[in-house]
């Protein structure tokens, strides 16, 4: 995987596969991970204005999506790519695979080549704790968990160690999702109670997650089951045609949102007139606008992954690989003896081979 | 580079770096590649409503740009990375370097990352000869080429190959860039003529090519250049802030475009009105719109680069590869015992690292 000829700086991207990633997680541990990429959230979301945002660029098809989230700031780029493919597990597919690049924007060189799949699962957790650290109650304890699938446990975990949540009462229309998350976190410490119905698991909860997947506008929580001083972590609905909150439920409180042109597309409020007012998560961060105001008070962060998110979560990756001197390096970038002579890497390979033979 | 369990599909995805890139070229040949992609552009543009289409997503800095090409039909989406950094020349750096993906819509799985910067001179070059095979006249055979840089050389060799150019006049502000083009071309049959000045290297000739890289609005091509019956290929106006052709030189004839909304933003058309008459170029190849009407005609292909034409490179790459045995395999996205159980990914491994102990 080397060039033949580096009389020129050589662009060693690094690369980290998805076991890498799992040996980057393992060795850091899960929690502290999470805990890692959500400093970085929060420190990036409060110095929102240095970043040029856009919401992502997606190709639906009728089974799914493909999505790019690119962002920059004045020194790093970074993208990733994502699906959405509900149906995938039929095949032993995972529903959301992802990947992603952080790249110099002093040159445009790739510096890393991330599995984002994993990341993505830990900095939406990650990003999921920030979010109810501003908005739950203080004193939340019991967290409703509604859909079992790849992101649970992970938002399991932000909730026990970022939010302190010690009882998790769980939901999945799957059984084999709950079943699967019982035995994934039995030594977790957190007591876990599985419910027969939404309401069910909701009813008495502090902070209410769901993180389903079809693509379709469901209503997962209803106005009758929301409660006074709830907090709602909706992740699930996360692109059009893909909602889990009846609507009434978004009137019910403030609603929080990331980046408010792609939630308006995105996110549960897209059900919602263009104008339905919302907050920018960034501005209860830096104290411009106020979170939670009340322990009455209903609040829904309605999430759906914003490329920041990314941005901080490779950052981490990055730093973390290097310092555990994790991974392998692509030469993505060819190297070239003269940068304005591209085709001389056909004509002095040529030449070498023919000095070798 | 393998996954520990692989019991469920594991997602592989080809690789192929700059090296091996180089290897794939230098097998099928470079005019060779030159055609064979051309042939794919020229395919998938007359497919040309099958594809789900978008203007890249592009992040400016102060010293370049980075961007997102993505585009997908029912089977394939694909995305390019590319970057313009005009000053990257002074670090030993190319000014454009890329890579991208192909992959699988029906899942989201990628099953393609390739190297895209020695590809992405071929995939331009082919276009390049493919507009000029509608629009320039049969007959021509002497071409100007101004603009000696990393793509002078396939755009040089996809007009000997493709229409017949036999006659190349040459000229760049840096002579070096110049010498190091006779040099990779001395053996190719062409001719090649040194000019001292644009104007020089234009007259005469049947088809005039700029591909220069400097990020501003500079006028390489005035009026009192044109010549009745003179193709204009203008590959090097390719973003806001840089173009190639002074407005009149637009004016002279018609203007023909890869992808309108993309063009009018990125192509020499961006210093005219929105509403400036352009012809796109798949209308031509399918003859729902005339090319060249008369000898006499000036045409002018406004080439900026669309993401189908990377698509139709991707695809090339990918089946070559498949065919030559070329290139190794990336595991990108984590192979899960059970879709829904990405945590497992994270107790598997422990708990095989447990055994293994």
């Amino acid at each position: 995987m080397t060039t033949p000829f580096p009389l020129t700086p050589r662009i060693a991207t690094r690369y980290i596969s998805a076991p890498t990633m799992v040996r980057l997680v393992q060795t850091v541990g899960v929690a502290q991970s999470i805990r890692d990429i959500a400093q970085r959230v929060r420190a990036d979301f409060c110095r929102w204005s240095d970043f040029d945002k856009t919401a992502r660029v997606a190709n639906h098809s009728d089974v799914g999506v493909i999505e790019l989230m690119p962002i920059a700031d004045t020194v790093r780029y970074s993208f990733k790519y994502v699906n959405g493919h509900p149906k995938n597990t039929r095949d032993g597919l995972p529903t959301v695979m992802a990947f992603g690049v952080l790249a110099d924007v002093r040159t445009g060189a790739p510096l890393l080549l991330s599995e984002l799949t994993l990341t993505t699962a830990l900095r939406t957790a990650a990003m999921s704790a920030l979010a109810a650290q501003a908005l739950a109650r203080p004193d939340s304890r019991v967290m409703a968990l509604i859909g079992n699938g790849a992101q649970a446990e992970f938002q399991a975990l932000a909730f026990q160690h970022l939010l302190g949540i010690t009882e998790l009462r769980l939901f999945d229309t799957d059984p084999a999702a709950t079943d699967k998350l019982v035995a994934n976190l039995h030594d977790s410490g957190l007591v876990l109670t599985r419910c027969t119905s939404t309401a069910e698991a909701v009813r008495g909860a502090d902070i209410v997650t769901t993180v389903t997947a079809d693509k379709t506008n469901a209503t997962i929580l209803t106005p009758e089951m929301i409660e006074p001083g709830m907090h709602i972590n909706a992740v699930g609905g996360d692109c059009p045609g893909k909602t889990e909150l009846h609507a009434d439920v978004l009137r019910m409180g403030r609603v929080f949102v990331e980046y408010a042109p792609q939630t308006r597309i995105e996110g549960d409020i897209q059900q919602l007139p263009p104008d339905f007012p919302v907050t920018e998560l960034w501005e209860v961060l830096t104290q411009r606008a106020p979170g939670r105001q009340s322990a009455q008070d209903v609040t829904v962060f309605d999430s759906v992954g914003f490329a920041l998110e990314d941005y901080s979560a490779l950052c981490f990756v990055y730093e973390t690989a290097q310092r555990l001197g994790l991974g392998e390096t692509l030469d993505l970038i060819p190297t070239l003896d003269d940068p304005k002579d591209l085709f001389g890497t056909l004509r002095a390979r040529r030449a070498a081979l023919r000095r070798a033979a």
